[in-house]
């Protein structure tokens, strides 16, 4: 007991400088003055060196081993000390030279690639990709893995997701969803002409603050602010932030990316109190995380009864200029389809198909069968096959991201999981909460929050994503609810008929 | 060598703790849901325990001592190693548990101290003044001290200064201001009526916010903000930040109060960029770093050229309410003396008598020559005799500052040193810079700041408050030239004859 109280002591110390990192990160992005950077970069980088060195230590691994044996089985301390000592074991396998060399690639990586996509330059960042290839295959060795090399990189950001799983999960969304872009392309388009127009900002500020405090978020442990790119972050259970933009000419762009960055909030909001600085007071992985944003924004948020509710603030919210414009405008307009090149502003049709592609191309490069001199065509040709769309230039193509210069390959399907798990837990919900589009066409969120709540953010780290989905929806991760949500939804929006039974794609076990 | 950049990382991390607390802390004041502070509080925790445990480690000792033999003298490297090994020798003296015990005090008179004041209930309050004064004087035992226990005390915020110096020269004070204030209550009062209405507080806001550009504080290095106590932080020599608070009912608060905030991070912001993250580049202490708020504050913002200059300006941001108002009634007003019972409103007539009161009382604890139940008396008493006030309540008397919850005793003198400070410098800028006041009557700024950055700023922590004063000046730390400064100004504004040649009140050497 006294060893447990001492790791117990040591992981919550190591939990405080990644909380403190994540607040000077905020405050970077948010608030500080640009000359602060140099100053900035050097404290998250003793940070970072402090958590991991007293993360590591020897002494650290003692004391996991001692309690391994002694906690009592099936306990939450039992628990902690598993999910700690996967972490610890993590953390060992890479030398620190190891990790010391791939930070320094990782900044070499983004100055080049900011520079290459503000010229739109592949060569200037084709070196790094290759290093950064490179030195993910390398991690992948130090962490091992059974089939493929992409495995150990997946399990960084979706613990107990292979490359195996995900291929006919992902062979199957290309081929439907790129049928029903077809589709739509094909029907005629709706009149949103008159969305081309200025929406004074402070309106679109109030609109969205008050939708979030309507959704649950708890403005007494959590604001919301501006930035450049909109993200969520926490720094402890009771202070979780998120961020948004606020574009003129855009109606929908702040409302739906603050709905978006709500859903990841709302369940780092609602991890159990009583986690608070254990291994298991954390979001299971980046998967399920994508799957409360989307689910909000997408099934929600972007939900006939959903603007049913909302219709008439909106109109209040900007006077005169919706006097014309009724519901159905509103939800047409709010979910109308364009295939675009850019990932970031892709609607829920396209964007899986972004997700795919990077993954078929990742795959390709961590298991060697792809160059990185060919990512530029590979890319080009995969946004003909999938979206139809030509690329003009690597700018609008395979330099958009930021993810590859961090070497975060392995990120991009949680994406496309989360997209997959929100409609699966969407059928549960539906099945469970009989009222639920009534209860979202009066603006009552509170039953979804609580199921949401109970379901899936009070677990913390105490499963893993597809144990968790299979046992709150009774199947593995699989496509087909996600289809039949997309094809329904936006076969009545285009007047187009794609009912097709779903096939057999669950994720094997 | 290997070993001194050895010591400058250890040290430089140790720093980076304490500038990421410090990001935590500005956090907390500014912008933290409510809920987040228990979090917050961990974290900080952690950050002081981690930055305490890494610069106490023995290697530190060691690292040290070895640097202490073998640094060239009079170099950087050798001042930086003699600060180092002074600030570790008073870092260990401390016993680890002794800390601890302090904190655990601390926090603990804190709440019983809000309450107190709250209630205006000193007996709440006065255990936790017993236990603060008790470790306060084992503090002084701990850190070692020749004359009183107070001069322990002193070191931790005014390096090099005694009690014994500073009883003569707060003896003079006491008698001089009490005069002053006693011949301004029998003069005239400027008709001031016109202060008493509403001052749009953006437009309050919107005129600081020039001030600070106008003085040359570099907004790219720093950000003002609002909280409920103003107060100058710094991340960085380049992230150096302000806030302000904005009262609708009144025009000079927000403004002088930016302008002495600037007066501070003027300071930081003017440290050398090559002695970041070294024991050099931090301010000398607490008087000298009031001596540049309160210069800026009062002896240019509360003078006639400054008005002179921005009477338009302040006219223009308050349009109509301002028309009758000229510079003389703006330089009045500015400048009314009104003997108050609150420090931190007090004017530059009455405001040392604050400090001389509070210095006497925890002089007397800290000697044993006053028990803390009778504190509220003496309090009351030297309120009569110096400010001719009766104390209506402890709340508005001895209960009415934070710094004794927190253990800070021997704090307060460092304001009233930098007020004698900022007059010995200005008498000797006036000499050096013959044209400052037609400067400043034209919004000329810079020269001032320059002198300030050469003589003041640049100098780090190279030297102690006494000898920086004695080298700039020619004379050691003394109140003739404060007094002088308020003697004529106040004579003036209210046309009473207080010329008196000044004492002899140097401090001695």
């Amino acid at each position: 007991m006294a060893d447990l109280s001492e790791l117990k002591q040591r992981y919550a110390e190591v939990h405080d400088l990644h909380m403190a990192a994540a607040v000077l990160q905020w405050d970077q992005e948010v608030l500080m003055p640009p000359k602060g950077a140099k100053g900035r970069g050097e404290q998250l980088s003793t940070l970072a060196s402090l958590a991991h060195r007293l993360f590591t230590n020897a002494d650290m691994g003692a004391l996991i081993e001692s309690e391994k044996s002694s906690a009592a089985p099936g306990t939450d301390d039992a628990l902690a000390v598993e999910e700690l000592a996967y972490d610890y074991e993590r953390a060992t396998r890479l030398p620190e030279s190891f990790v010391a060399e791939f930070t320094e690639a990782q900044s070499a990586a983004y100055h080049a690639w900011v520079k290459a996509r503000e010229g739109s330059d592949f060569a200037l960042f084709k070196p790094h990709l290759e290093r950064m290839v490179d030195l993910s295959r390398r991690k992948a060795d130090y962490y091992g893995f059974e089939d493929s090399p992409y495995d150990a990189l997946l399990e960084e950001y979706e613990r107990g997701v292979t490359a195996a799983q995900l291929t006919p999960l992902f062979a199957l969304l290309a081929e439907r969803q790129k049928a029903l872009v077809a589709a739509i392309a094909a029907a005629p388009a709706p009149d949103i002409a008159w969305l081309d127009q200025e929406w004074p900002v402070d309106a679109q500020w109030d609109f969205t603050m008050q939708v979030l405090r309507d959704l649950g978020y708890d403005f007494d442990a959590g604001r919301q602010d501006k930035s450049v790119h909109p993200f969520t972050t926490h720094f402890d259970v009771q202070d979780v932030r998120i961020t948004t933009r606020v574009h003129p000419r855009e109606l929908f762009s702040a409302l739906t990316g603050s709905i978006h960055e709500c859903g990841h909030a709302l369940y780092e909001q609602g991890l159990r109190l009583e986690d608070r600085r254990t291994p298991l007071g954390y979001a299971i992985g980046l998967g399920i995380h994508e799957s409360q944003s989307r689910l909000w924004e997408n099934m929600i948020g972007r939900s006939r009864p959903f603007w049913e509710h909302y219709a008439p603030a909106l109109r209040a919210a900007f006077p005169e200029k919706l006097d014309a414009i009724g519901v159905d405008e509103l939800y047409r307009a709010v979910n109308a389809v364009q295939p675009s090149l850019i990932r970031v502003e892709a609607d829920e049709c396209t964007y899986n198909l972004h997700v795919v592609l990077r993954f078929e191309i990742e795959q390709a490069l961590i298991e060697g069968t792809m160059r990185v001199e060919d990512v530029p065509e590979a890319w080009n040709a995969k946004m003909g096959e999938y979206l139809g769309l030509e690329v003009p230039d690597d700018a609008h193509g395979c330099l958009q991201d930021i993810h590859w210069s961090h070497g975060s390959l392995g990120y991009f399907p949680t994406y496309a999981l989360g997209n997959l798990y929100a409609a699966q837990l969407m059928e549960t919900i539906e099945r469970d909460l009989p009222t639920l589009w009534d209860d979202i066409a009066t603006g009552k969120f509170e039953p979804l929050l609580t199921w949401l709540r109970e379901k899936v953010h009070r677990v913390g780290r105490r499963k893993r994503a597809p144990q968790l989905i299979e046992e709150i929806t009774g199947t593995p991760p699989e496509s087909a609810p996600f289809l039949r949500y997309l094809e329904q939804k936006y076969g009545e929006l285009y007047g187009i008929d794609l009912s097709v039974s779903a096939s057999a794609d669950a994720m094997g076990g």
